[in-house]
């Protein structure tokens, strides 16, 4: 086991679309993938969706995670997102553990 | 915070298909998402892909991760997808802390 493996944390967002008010939602999602991008702790992002989306975001700590949360515009966009562009949401924070890739 | 959350276990496996071998290689993933829902401990299984793909399998233990990436018919499909269909992935073994969702 590598033992200099260095904890960190994966917000895992499952989703599936309305399908109303489609173009503003592509714009809010990717302001705050950009937003994301720039807050402290931010680790990384995948998104991908076909019927089903999922998109994982990693953080260094809780505490990057629950300030990420909390910030205005990704709030409005939470709210937006109940009220407008989500049949439903799921939202997962995970501890990761460990890792391992191919290519090594 | 609710006191009655079980932890479980999320395995995030994010991949890129070569784009050879593509017939063998839906089946093989279709046959290794029957096998999974088959074993001890399966919780559930997220799949979505356009380039990047993303599946995310759920467990009730370490030990049944394990348990499932030993199996002899998942063992060769790794082997395979090393060899033929991926050109890298990573695979994060996570403990899932909290959830929540839309609509509650």
């Amino acid at each position: 086991m590598n033992t200099d493996f260095k904890e960190y944390y994966a917000v895992i967002f499952t989703s599936e679309l309305s399908g109303k008010d489609t173009k503003r939602y592509e714009q809010v999602a990717e302001e705050m993938v950009t937003l994301a991008k720039q807050q402290p702790g931010f680790v990384g992002i995948d998104s991908v969706r076909n019927d089903l989306g999922i998109t994982i975001s990693y953080w260094e700590s809780l505490e990057d995670i629950k300030n990420w949360k909390m910030l205005a515009e990704h709030m409005q966009a939470q709210k937006d997102g109940r009220e407008f562009w989500y049949v439903w949401y799921s939202v997962k924070i995970c501890k990761v553990m460990r890792e391992y890739g191919f290519p090594k």
